[in-house]
């Protein structure tokens, strides 16, 4: 896909630094992220989870999967586009939940499927890191910010 | 629809007593719940939001809402099955974000779709308790651990 | 909603005949489009199926509901903004199917979840005409040509 | 994925035959379909589109892909399963629509994500041919009918 040719704009500690400042209260509630890869067109990152990210049968909570889900697109668009990308939204996500997550960390692949003028269309895998197993399969869409 | 006859087990106290028991970090992280309405076929929660839920740009953050949108959906299943319904998980869910919510509480109003004997689908529509503005449209598909 | 104030620019009898003019493959292929109710902010589509859209079962085959969704938002988009919404396309569509059809007609009931500027949301209800049971929940997002 | 180690039931052959037999209808309406490749835990079918397929604008209408991506998952599934799967129905679809496709033939690429006891989720990229431009993404979800 051509949009693997779109260069970034920030690396993975200059998109980090930038949340730690702007936008602290992502990295709150029931774990931290840390960017395990991020290139043009795709990105990985982790989700440190602790118990307060569980729900009744020992299993990760479904909001804090959502949650990881909208952060890592967050970081794949700070990451292509800078801080011109601060104010891009989530306009639509399709998200299906295929096996029960091991208590414990989460990862997150995201691939561009789109990086139009206006919307921003994003392939989500996400594994549990203890067994690699797929946990859940999303599609994100974001309104972009950037002109 | 038929599924309006089907009785409740649990009202909002009970569901409320049960889940501050059994599910406190549902209550963590950005507000609190309160259950505006509860009846068979439907359900109306309140999320009571503070500024932990905010992102870049003053407004209420996407994984806010898809929490509160999943909790409600906890919530109402609790209420027609009780403790039964304890292990129920999503299985699927498909969000549009229409307006920028303004800062502070959000409503979310739950009708059931189908209440299957394997998958209870539901119908959402989430609003800024301050405009009264929809802001959300959702529909979550749960599993219905109940037998 | 503040939508229903948006004035139709064509009544059903318009959006038909531009419909047989400009798009009559819409109607080939499994039946008949009839629109039962044209008005700001909502509409009521009914598809009249034959037998080429029932699938094995006996049921009518999910492309035929698929397709009644569409067509409808097309209808709908058209009645609102006239000859400006034929290059309208769809960006994004998420269906649930419910219960199993009774062979025969379905209608659709569409009502506009946000008009923008850039995409128009529509929920869409979808019932078997025979039992007017819900055999379909859906939520349909256009790209608006119009400008 | 441990569900490539899943054999099929039937080859590309068999499942063209069966369809030919049991659901002509599929074959109506706009085109013809190739199974290009069947595999444990994938599939590739081309939809042979011709003019009916079109709308105004010139490009393929949506519910051509639609009908695409919803055969595919059945030639997938009767691959895996054989007759047996005749009964599986759609219970959700996500589809988001990322290019302007090209009139002409249409290729769906199948993977399975979970081919569980009760529900089988499987992730679309559907491609013009002419091109080979990802034209929309989807994910589709049948509710398993083989015990």
């Amino acid at each position: 896909m051509s949009m693997q040719d779109r260069p970034l704009k920030w690396n993975a500690d200059q998109v980090i630094a930038w949340l730690r400042r702007e936008f602290p209260q992502a990295f709150l509630h029931g774990g931290d992220f840390q960017i395990e890869n991020l290139e043009p067109g795709q990105a990985r990152v982790r989700a440190v989870l602790d118990d307060t990210a569980l729900r009744p049968g020992g299993t990760v909570m479904g909001p804090a999967m959502m949650k990881v889900a909208d952060v890592s697109c967050y970081v794949h668009l700070l990451g292509h586009d800078g801080e011109q990308a601060a104010h891009s939204v989530t306009t639509n996500m399709a998200m299906s939940f295929l096996r029960k997550p091991e208590p414990g960390d989460i990862v997150c692949e995201i691939k561009t499927l789109k990086h139009g003028r206006t919307l921003v269309v994003m392939d989500l895998k996400i594994y549990s890191a203890a067994s690699n197993d797929l946990i859940a399969n999303a599609e994100m869409t974001y309104y972009n910010a950037v002109r």
